[in-house]
């Protein structure tokens, strides 16, 4: 039985994936953190970190980038591997967490905690390397009104994977109307669609002269986060230090 | 039989008219006008409207802003109905269309020659006026990569037409990636995907709590404007001097 | 305040109203029925409706097509206005419900409770009329992977508001994988895909001489019908005796 | 400077590729053949295969299942490599090219003629093995209203590539509406839609717990399959005997 402690327990995601934890076997939530104590959970939740004085195998992190250099050196110094999920890192965090953290802990970071949005991205790479130079790539993202942050981080992510597959590399383009020319070749377009309660779509686009070929995933629930990151807890309990992603976890569920 | 002078006649969509007129009983093109005059065709060719003499029953015109004030002169002088099919005309063109060469004679002007898109306007109307305060809109055109203007003529088109139909107005929004906040209420989202050959898609999408609808047409040539244009001469030739558009080709029809 | 009797209140749908229900103002679930009675809700739950006392405006059945003869039977001799939105009536309920319990007591009932249904509906009608003889028409349906009829009745109510509008009436073709020859013209073809969680999913194609016209409605939560449920029974609760749909719910709120 | 004879020259996809091959560098149609002589051609054209004298690098086939066995013998006695784009093979036809032609001399055979359908299927492969167990999959496609056959080849050729990769088979399910029951485990859907002039369209869904992946691929023209022809044409000319297909080609140009 694999015991988590969740950083950020009482947040929207939080108490998503406390609620599907319990219908996952080889796990369970044995504490949690966060500034908010308003809600009760099944775990004994403390407001810092430091105060959590109960042994876990792994920690799950879902709180706030403001948190980071805490929760990092909590879990170095008692060797808990780190299942990062938090978005909005700043690149030097994330720069932290590649090149030093995972030096001494086991550490899960992916721009995406869904297994479909990383074979997609893994399935784009692939298509970008065949039809470099003969067709153009555009990404529509759409999400719902609330969301603050445009284009989507995975947006930008799928974008950045598309250009390290290519050669010759693109510049991203967000807005068509403020000038009257022909698309560049170097480009890729990059939507951000809003509206309503729409949860996450991602499409990536391959349009050639006569063809077009298109990539399409839908999330219609916050739950596929949660249900990757409990999975990447599993994953990630008995590994050695080192830096692991979705590629990763995916490779060796097949 | 329809007599028509084609204006703009060796231009790309004038060779597509010739070309489908062949087809159409009850109408044939029986003179051309065109400053390039390279092409053979199988009616007589003017390099200047003013030298041709022939007797027609309606002008098509699909040559270029430019030749507007002559092409508006002879038509008038010669009491022949038109049919304006000329994208990129300028405010001041239209209005005068409006308000004043239609009062001498009987002409036809929709922003987009398609009776697909014509009906795809008047369903987005009717949408948008039930779903007004509870959905958000937003567009996303799709054309070729060498579409030098974004958005397209029809998406804004489209965008004006919600607008008018709304009781609380809204701005177009074509980039979000420029500022870190929540959508408006009163926004429109306008999005300008550009790649291969891509002849023309047009997508309104209305997202709701838990649900969206999507109206989408999409062109696979050409064709459908020269269609259009042969049908607005068949049914402009015998009108009464007035603006028409291809709403009221439609009623008439059904 | 309007108070509701919610019959087969510990169904699946039972649930997400009464969850809903609480988010409204001027309604109130003021009482249950279910033969389950195994669920504790913030209102009494009788196993059997005639048992129930308490005085309510408004009935909303979700329960079962075994349930129709004692629900109309209690509704009728209470003269309390009914929401009918059990599905799988049969043939003969339906007339029922149409020719005779309207005449006694206001009836709300349309083929599905989400306005975006009803919506498409009218539209996919609009469209029809217009493209009739010159367009294809088919329909493709998506739901998850434990729905055990094909096609969803909300498909067939689709396709049967098309045939209505059509001078010429089209039959519904399955399956064209058994036969090797052309479309007919006379034909809807239906299409249900099946496959993991899909809420529905509903899209009318028209597709024309190099033109496609494609109406969509897409349901992420079962919520949508809840809400529908729910104004309808505010619409519904003062009216007369007869019958009313969603379009006289639209209509009345625009 | 690839010389090539084109057999059915006078068909459909006969013309497209003779139109297209002016623009390709490299090759030209020096022969054609097909039984209907009435089109007027830049190059000599047989009415039979075996009155063509004239010298040729690579033979491309598009004519008719019919002339299989003439046209193999004509290959392989003067070891000319063929591209054989003719649908519609018989399997005993297709073994022998594949076991039995391709030993003497080299042929190019793909289920179909365009790189990105061979993308597609490549990308579903890899899809299906990373999903399998836990996503249904479901295949669309949708073609114009003349087409005979449902579903489309390369419909079939998707879905059998699908199950090439999977662990637990597949059945294909052509028709729900005529079993109520819930869907399988060990199926894949398969929905030929079919309206207007769409060239072809095939979308293989892959739905799971709350996210759905979709990779499509859209042929707005006939020409893809030409280019297609044309370029194995320059790929196979100087081979050695063996079987070649679409994958080889995507793989040796990049």
């Amino acid at each position: 039985m694999i015991n988590i402690l969740l950083s950020g327990c009482n947040g929207n995601m939080g108490q998503v994936i406390t609620r599907l934890s319990e219908d996952f076997s080889g796990l369970k939530i044995a504490a949690g953190s966060d500034i908010n104590n308003k809600i009760k959970n099944s775990y004994p939740v403390f407001t810092s970190l430091n105060e959590c004085d109960i042994k876990v195998d792994v920690i799950i992190d879902f709180s706030n980038p403001k948190a980071f250099n805490g929760l990092v050196e909590y879990a170095q110094e008692r060797r808990i591997p780190l299942v990062m999920c938090t978005t909005g890192l700043s690149a030097e965090q994330i720069s932290m967490l590649k090149n030093d953290v995972s030096k001494r802990i086991p550490v899960f970071f992916s721009a995406n905690m869904s297994i479909g949005i990383n074979l997609l991205i893994d399935l784009v790479k692939k298509a970008a390397k065949i039809l470099e130079g003969q067709f153009d790539i555009e990404i529509i993202e759409k999400h719902h009104n609330l969301k603050i942050d445009a284009p989507s981080g995975t947006a930008l992510a799928i974008a950045d994977a598309i250009n390290d597959t290519l050669n010759e590399k693109c510049e991203y383009t967000y807005d068509r109307h403020s000038k009257r020319k022909k698309r560049g070749k170097q480009e890729i377009g990059i939507h951000a669609v809003r509206g309503g309660t729409i949860v996450g779509d991602h499409s990536v686009i391959f349009a050639g002269k006569d063809e077009i070929i298109e990539i399409n995933h839908t999330a219609t629930s916050k739950e596929i986060f949660a249900v990757g990151a409990l999975k990447a807890s599993l994953f990630l309990a008995n590994k050695k230090p080192g830096l692991y992603s979705m590629d990763d976890l995916i490779a060796e569920s097949n």
